[in-house]
Order: C-alpha cells, then structure tokens, then sequence
C-alpha cells in the first residue's frame, strides 16, 4: 500500500522540460522516460529497455522511436519493437514496454501511472488560472526529500509563513486571523480574510498604492495532490469579500507535489496572476524571489522528514491550524481505500 | 536492548559547547536538544516539536523558552507549550515535549536520558582532577564512527600506543612492563608500572631535566563510560610507587564516551594537569598536538568498525593485554542486565 | 547461496599491482590482504587481524611476516602468530588467520576462496595468449558498480559495439553478421565471421594497408568468470577461415570479472597481440584509448544494474544475439548446483 493515490492524474513535468530527447523521472515510483513526437505530443515509457533494462532515457531517438542505446532494440512510441538488435531477426509481436498515458493541460505534462482503462482526460484537476485569458502563469521545479504529504502540509496552513519566511511574505496577521476549513467533494478548502490591514511588501508593491487592504488567503487542495492558493488583497474601500474578491491584485500560487518515492516529492511551484501579466521582468524577478523563499520551505521540509525518521516513538499532532492538512491527509486516505476494494 | 546502559549519567557536551541557541546532539539513539536558560543552567529536550517534530535545535530562543521556527509552537525550558501557533487557541495542558535531567560538574554538561526518577546526581562519575585547586584542565571533542566500546577497548589497553602512536607518546617499554588488571566494584583498573627508564619526549619536556624516571599509567574505567588515566613521571631518586607517585609531573587523561548509536561514538577527551597550571599556550600546544594523535586512533578505530562489519563470521578475540577490556565489558554487560530485570 | 561458483579459481589482481605492502581487495564477498614474500610468491589473507580485526593490509611488513598497526601481534606469510602483543606472552598455537591459497600466471595473481582441498593449479583458465612467446599482453583494472553476470553478458554479445563504442571499434556489420553459439564442456562459443569487409580504423591500422579484409570475432566463456576473445583481420586473398585465421593480425582479449559483492565487480582486461609487440608506445596508446571506450561501458553496465534494482517487476530478456550469456548463465547456475550437492 502505498502512501498516495495511484489511479490519477499527476503533474511529470513542466511543459517546458519535455523535448525531443528522453528525460527520465521517477513517477509514483515507477522510473519513467518521457519525451515529444514531432507532432510535439508527449510519450512516456517506463524507462527500462525490455530486452537488458538500459534505461531508454539513455537512448537514441529515431523520428518517434527511440533506440536503446545498449543493442540498438527500437521502439515506437507506442512501446512496441519496431527493430531488434539483429536486423535479420524479426521483431516478436508481443515484444514492448510499458507505455503510460500522458496528457498536456495548464502548462504541465500530466501522467497517469495507474490502470490505463481509467485515464480520463477530464478527471485532470481543473487549474484553470494556468490557462486562461487575462492571466499569466510561470514557475519553477523542485525536488524535495520528503513525503509528498509534508508539503501538503505545508501548503494547506499558511502560518508557516510568519516564522519560515519572516522577511519576505509572512506577516504577523497570519497568525491571528481566524481560519475557516471546509471539506467539498474532493476539495479541501482552508479560507482566511484579513481585512483593513496594512499590505505587506509584495502586494504593495503589486497594488501600486499605500492604504489599508483587504487580503485574503483560500488554500485548496484538490485530489490526488495540488494545492491552489487564491491569493491578493485589494483596497478597503472596493468592499471585497472572502468570496468575491476581483477588485485588487489576485493570484493563483499552484503547487502540484507529485511522489517520486515514499520520501522524496517532484515539487511544481507556479503563480498565475491577473496583474502586470506582460511583464515578462516582473515574472523572472519574482521567480528569483520565489526561489529563495522556497529555499526555506526545504530546509524546514527535510529536516522534518529526517526528525520523523529519527524519532520514530513520535507522532505528529494536529492543532487547530493543521485542520487543512488533517482533512487533505483523511481525504488521501479515503481515496487511496476506495481505489483498492 | 542496546549495547549501553540507559540508567546512567553521560556528557552531552562541554560546558563551552552549550550556550544560548540550542545545540543538537543525539545521545544514547535520543536526538536532544540542548541550551543554557538566562541563568546558564543546561535545558535538554527532545529535539523534535510536539506539533510537527521539526527539531528544536532549528528554534528561535525567547528568554528562557524556545519557538518552533516551522509553526511557532512556543515551549518552556520545563517543555510545556506556552503559547500554540495561533496565538488565540489556549494551550493544552499536556501539550509538552520531553526534558531530560541535566548537571554541570567537571567542565561537562551530563545528561540522564533514562528513567528520570533515578537520576541521582551523586551518581556523576568522580572526575576530580577536571575541577580541583592546583590542576588545570581541558580537552576537545571528536565525534567517531564506531560503537563507543571499540574506544574503551582502546583506552583499557594502551599497548596500542606503541604502534598507532609510533614517534608520539609510544615507546617499546609499554610493550615490556606487565600490567595488573582488578575489578573494584563498577570500576575496572588496568595499571603498569616502569621503573627506571627513559622518559618519552613529552614527559620529559614536562618534568624538564634528563635521567631516569619512573613512569605509571594506571587506567581506570568508570561505568557507564569513563576512562580516567592516571599517567606521569618522577625521577627514579623520588622513590615513587604505584601506589603512591606525586613527586614527579602528573596528569590524568580524562576519555569519556558517550553512545551516539550503535555504531557511532561521542568522544570527549581531555588532560588534567598538575603541572604548568597557569601555562595557558602549553595547553593549546598540547591540544593541538593531541588532536593529531587522535587522528591516529580515529583512523584505526573506524577501520576496525568497518572491519568488523565487512567480516560478520569473525569475533573479537581476547588476549592477555585486553583483560581490562574484556572485564570492562563484562561489567557493562553485567549492569545492562541488572538494569533489565 | 551466491551468484558465483565459490570453488574456482579468480584473478585478484595484475601482478605489477601486488608488491611486498599488502593490498586490500574483496574477493566473492571476502576481505583478503595480498603481498609479495622477499621470494616474490603472493600471500594472501583474511584482512582482518585474528586479535581485533584491524584490517592487517594496514599492518607492517617485517620480512614475510605481518604486523598488526592495533596492537602489534605478529603473523607469519602462513597465517600464524609468530609474536603477541606483550612479547612475553607465547603465541597459542592455534592462533592464525585465515590463509587463501594463490597462484602467479599468465600475469595475472589468481586465488582460490573456496575449499582449499579443491585447489588445485591445473584448473587456472588456459589464458596462453597472455604469456606466449612471440606475443605481447598488458592491461589495466577497472571496478565496477555491477554484478559480474552483466559484464560477462556484455561481452559474449558484442552487438553492443555498434551503440555503445559507435566510432571506435563499432561498426554496422556487426549488426548483420550472423553468429553461432555453441557450449563445449565449460566454455561457451559465440563465433562471428564478417568476410569481404572493410577494415575498422584500428585494423586498418594495425594490418598497415587498406583493401578487403574477412574480420572475425570468437568470444569463449570459461568458468569460472573469463571472457576470452579472438579478434582480428586477415587479406581476403590470404583465404583465412573461422577455424583458422592466423595470416592477418590477431589479438586476444582478455577479461576477467572477478565478483566483489552481488553488485560489484573486479574487472581485469588486457589485450595480447602478436603484431608489433616490440612497440611499447602502440601498448601504452591503445591501454589509453581502450580506457576510454571501457569507460562508455562503465557507464551503460552501472545504469543498467541501477535500472535493474529500480524496477524489481521486471526481468531480463534473451534475444538471440544473448545466447551467448544465456548459455553462460546456465553453465555457471550448473556449476553453482553441483558444488552445492
């Protein structure tokens, strides 16, 4: 059993990683190859030559197909040999490697790893801030040494941010204002509305004005593991409210952790704004800051990881803040059970 | 059941190693963390926040208490949470990390992590010459990768002097003189005596003049893990014996060494003097010198750890030289087991 | 049970690497000193002291004998303590290490790990290319990170040329050229006959003129662990044939996979060849240049064994240009069965 849900849709890779040369990357602990087509769609293998297990990531591509690079087998995109090493021998029907299939939506190559006959391109989480007029989105790539489930974690309760990122986004407000979780479906919602306080520097800075603001913060986790982060802050005078909030600076900060193993998580970080949206500088600045913000994010996150596994007679509580994770974590469970009856 | 005593006092640290921000060190398999309070006494808790066991070592210091700096769990140096994340929840009661009984006696910083009902400080081993009018002392800390009794079988027998520590402290007389091992109660004395020789360089230099001496070296092992010895010169004319030698230069080597795990050591060692007291670039000189003929058992000693890993079908063996080691691991034996009962 | 035959003989090591200072290496699993008597003969023992099990490849040679750096005991070229700790203790007469025995030919230091009854001389593979006269042999070392199956399935197939050394020694004709597999007794054939072709770079080179040449490549298993390749062009005037072909030039490679672990590998190559023996600098050129197509394999053998562990659901295939390993494997699973009986 393992610790998340295996039939979904997961995040493999920015679209911007994924080209005509195989990049490898471990999926739900399943060592896969991913590459384009000249028609620019996506394959993905596992990254395990049938005939001697090279990695096909170490391959050769031939138009679509990819040859290992060990005896030269060739395969097609759709897994099946198309040449065996000895070009006199005839390739066996059944000879193939696993394929899996793969999606392109909101900037981000998805894959679906578990039963094949289950991968509905609708069931992709619906991160529409990614995709949408109006909107600009970009971000980075990060791989982390922990549970997947710790970032969650993370994300869903944002008074981390007062003593992880003292300096940069926290604020003390974070702390006092009260919060509001709520389960929907296979949502998982975490909501905080600060109103009349003073703006910390980025949006500010966003807002391009002095003056008491509104701000708000709505967590929201949708299965198998993104996290969408409504947030901004807009001037009290417009008279926001915690759910019709379009009068100031809004994002969209989109986290999607996708297992690598039990202890290790692909992080996909990006931020979809409606503000400044062609301001490619802004975007790369902030990027920079983003990263240096999510520096901190792994140092508390693997040194966490390491504490679980060297305190193994502890547990982890859960206060009245990590309601978003503990609800996120019951949903996993939930899901994860369901699929295996 | 682990190869050490739990019921016992162990240096966690020097007394110059604690100070105001906590410092992380994993003592007996126990990640701890350890600081000193306004009043400089020693706080130890378990390095792990009750709430997301991010180590506490990673906190931010607050007078006496510690904030977790992932959520702001704030905690008393008595390890009851003071104040929880969001400021307006009431801590629980029984909200608590685990403290351990500390002293400060010898220059050390000791800590009981067993039952804390028995943590009697009488029972800190006697090390006198680390605190006493007319002695000076001081030492280093060197952290090794092998089980903390491969030291103590080092110590114990100090033949090895003659051929880790070739050109230092060795010479063949070591090899020569007999030795008398005796058990007293939970000490453990390995002793030699050579009368009328040459002294080594060091001695010499420290007793300053030339002739012969007769030189001692009286081990003595303290449970749980001490190692005092009893080492000097006087001039053969003093008539010094084994028991009774004060008329020459004198120091005692103070070793002590606390399981970090199973296979990985805590080594505080340090020279108590009675001569030269106030010559304060002596001790640096000395102790500069002596890390380099610790580099020496540093080496032998993980090799032996390793070793002893790389060849499971083979035991230790023991010969005449290693009775002190031998009796000293039987009497730790003989206490893990009274202790179990 | 191991995946080698443990009652053979196995090269460890060249003899330029074995002098009168002991060597470490591992051998199936066992830690062994080597080192050369003052006659010259190798000695090889458990590399663990019988006292502490300080590795003795860290001891002092005295004459043939070897002293422990721990504590001095004293061990003759027989494995027999010659001299205690404590000189004035005799030695017990049973106090030894472990002895293997050893034997210097064809340049190379082989031992025999298991039962010593068996060892007999005459069993040590027929490699005569290497000390032949009119023919010259040298080579180097490599470790690898794999099991010494997949270095022996690498060579007994080498189709792989084409992918993995494309622009040294690979060239399309290998892929073409049809090969036979046979198994007589211990050693399995893989025979490859390439008339009428052009001659690769280095054959060219080495027959000093251009024009048709027939190429052949006879890979020969012999148990327990060598790979020995016939190699070389000859004239098509000059009629050459699969069963005789001596009218070109010719060379022998010679590899030895000696295990270390399960996932590790000692591997021996060196290349006898009866053209130009005289010149030393092609000698030292071609060991240079092999180095670097030996590192394009070092490459693909560690990715693929690393593949292997990542994908435990999956297994090897045979095709037909692997039966030549196919047909290895069984002969050493065979070999394996009957010393078990």
């Amino acid at each position: 059993m393992t610790s998340w849900i295996t039939n979904a849709w997961y995040v493999a890779a920015w679209d911007s990683e994924v080209d005509r040369q195989p990049l490898a990357r471990t999926i739900c602990g399943v060592p896969v190859a991913l590459y384009r087509k000249l028609d620019r769609t996506v394959v993905a293998l596992r990254d395990a030559c049938p005939h001697r297990l090279l990695p096909l990531s170490m391959g050769i591509k031939e138009g679509d197909s990819v040859r290992c690079r060990y005896h030269g087998l060739k395969l097609s995109a759709q897994g099946i040999a198309e040449e065996m090493p000895l070009k006199a021998d005839a390739p066996n029907a059944g000879l193939c490697v696993e394929t899996f299939t793969t999606a392109e939506r909101h900037r981000f190559v998805w894959i679906w790893v578990g039963d094949k006959a289950l991968a509905d391109p609708a069931l992709i989480p619906d991160l529409w801030p990614c995709s949408a007029p109006g909107w600009t989105f970009d971000g980075g790539y990060y791989p982390i040494g922990c549970d997947y489930r710790l970032v969650i974690d993370n994300l869903m309760d944002l008074t981390h941010e007062t003593y992880v990122h003292a300096g940069s986004i926290g604020q003390p407000e974070l702390m006092e204002a009260p919060i509001q979780t709520s389960v929907e479906g296979d949502t998982v919602y975490v909501k905080r509305w600060m109103p009349g306080i003073e703006a910390p520097p980025f949006w500010r800075d966003a807002l391009k004005r002095d003056g008491p603001v509104d701000r708000w913060q709505v967590c929201q986790f949708v299965a198998p593991a993104a996290v969408i982060i409504d947030v901004g802050v807009s001037p009290v005078e417009a008279g926001d409210t915690l759910d019709s909030h379009d009068h100031g600076v809004r994002g969209f900060v989109i986290d999607f952790m996708t297992p690598r193993t039990e202890t290790s998580t692909h992080y996909f970080w990006g931020m979809a704004r409606n503000f400044d949206i062609d301001d490619l500088g802004f975007t790369v600045r902030f990027k920079a800051q983003q990263a240096r913000v999510f520096a901190q994010d792994v140092e508390v996150l693997e040194a966490q990881q390491k504490s679980i596994d060297a305190n193994p007679d502890l547990r982890l509580a859960a206060f009245n803040i990590d309601q978003g994770g503990v609800r996120t974590r019951q949903l996993i469970a939930r899901k994860i059970g369901a699929s295996a009856r």
